[in-house]
């Protein structure tokens, strides 16, 4: 089944231990479709300015992600330019300017109305709400959100949580979220609030879901050589939600599976700049690496 | 198999956000006997002063922990005070009295020379060489030790390394050992001086086991309610070589079974103060916890 993501759609600049990147694709829209694409189609709903190379992403094509909705503005694309520290998670922003995205409208093509999953990527959540209204009955509404939104625009964040069947977070954000430290008690505090599964992302740590009849915890794929973990969350929740849109049921399995699989798929990510190793590779090498993590983390 | 632990004992003023005690029985030797006699039986040796209530270490000996190692010298018992953040992970030390502690030369009862399992517990690797000396032929020689030796006694930590089967140790631990950030890459090196198995600890985050033909990941098991965690090192040592002592051969299937072994008994180790937890706590229910873990991580 489809999946519909409204997110950011941005030009990166990047400095890491490993190097450095210019200018490069980047931004929560893009990094997701990446992902979910391996997986399932994908229609994507964002805004570019006219500086923006469209070649660039012209993979995304191939692999089924429908850009209809990616609209083109006059000015110029959301930048933001970021530098990592030697333990590659602090991370220092030089700069955001917002151009074009500062008064993004998502607009929901008529063919992307019937989309069953939707993933909304971490934005306004005014605007997210403007997203939800827009579409006809999704089987899975899956949200994104930062700690930004979580001090700035807490009455509408609270609105989209309540009508929202799984949050993907990290655990900082669970934290401000719920105002407690012990990520376990605020799980089941925050389950409370209308969800029904929440994903608790621990970066290198690996990542945990939580709903009212599960407890699934997962470490992360090792990887060798972590060159830019930008995207890292949402290819993450790419893997995941386009590996559940491509079941033929939700089932515990299939979640906690999803989870693995989102694991994956960041793994790969953060294996090389913008999403530059996620387009070389396969579903079969996605499968290998979760035939793999299986191996490793059973006992 | 019995199991030889030369370590620490202290009296230990804890203050955590969920209360404090004062002067009650810690230290490296206390909190691995209180956790591996739970699976075989522990030969200690270690060293107290005249305060020692002996009677508080009682129930050791119920679980087949002798005690004929423990010396008891003219003086004060080694003490050490601390007090943990809101985040259970830093802790400032108050003070660390190394008392009788301070000038521990490690006597090996002869009837302890056949121990098979030699867990050397984080003292002077000074001492951890003289101990080696003493044993005839031990099954497995397991070390653990801390930055101060890394940074203070490089050359006598090394020789330690070099002579030992498996080292336990923390992320920041073998980051430093190895001067190498990333801990897969970290892990490579440190195979290379002589360990055939390491064991890479990160808290609430889990743990690995990195040898030449296995890597392992895990998860740890969630506590809802983490009330001190001083020790949860020495008692996820305790539960791995403990279920190691307890097993017939030293399979691939046991050495993981093993770590998810530590990571169960740690969990019980920080539920309470002290090892007050530990003591109420016996193999049924460490088992009960283990087929949780299994159930929580299973994919």
């Amino acid at each position: 089944m489809s999946i519909l993501v409204v997110g950011s759609i941005a030009l990166d600049s990047v400095e890491t231990p490993f190097g450095k990147v210019e200018n490069s694709p980047g931004g929560s829209a893009l990094h997701f479709s990446a992902a979910a694409s391996l997986f399932a189609p994908v229609n994507l709903v964002g805004v570019v300015g006219e500086d923006f190379n469209l070649s660039l992403i012209d993979f995304l094509k191939e692999r089924e992600v429908d850009l209809s909705g990616l609209m083109i503005e006059k000015g110029e694309t959301f930048r933001w330019g970021g530098r990592y520290h030697q333990n590659m998670i602090q991370r220092d922003t030089l700069y955001t300017y917002l151009n074009v995205f500062e008064n993004f409208q998502p607009v929901i093509p008529d063919k992307f109305q019937k989309s069953k999953y939707i993933f909304l990527a971490n934005i306004d959540p005014e605007l997210q709400l403007q997203v939800l209204e827009n579409i006809d009955s999704p089987v899975l509404t899956i949200l994104d959100t930062m700690n930004f939104w979580i001090s700035g625009k807490r009455t509408a964040l609270e609105e989209v949580i309540n009508r929202t069947d799984i949050i993907i977070l990290n655990d900082d954000e669970i934290r401000e979220l719920t105002s407690e430290y012990n990520i376990h008690i605020a799980a089941k505090k925050l389950l409370k609030e209308g969800p029904k599964v929440l994903i608790i992302k621990k970066g290198e740590h690996g990542a945990i879901l939580v709903s009212e009849n599960d407890y699934f915890a997962t470490t992360a794929y090792p990887v060798d050589k972590v060159v830019d973990p930008t995207g890292a969350g949402d290819s993450f929740a790419g893997g995941f939600v386009g590996y559940l849109a491509s079941c033929q049921k939700l089932s515990q399995k299939n979640y906690r599976e999803a989870v693995v699989y989102g694991s994956v798929v960041a793994s790969y990510n953060v294996e090389a700049f913008s999403f530059s190793r996620l387009k070389e590779i396969d579903r079969k090498k996605i499968d290998d690496r979760f035939s793999k993590f299986r191996e490793m983390t059973n006992f």
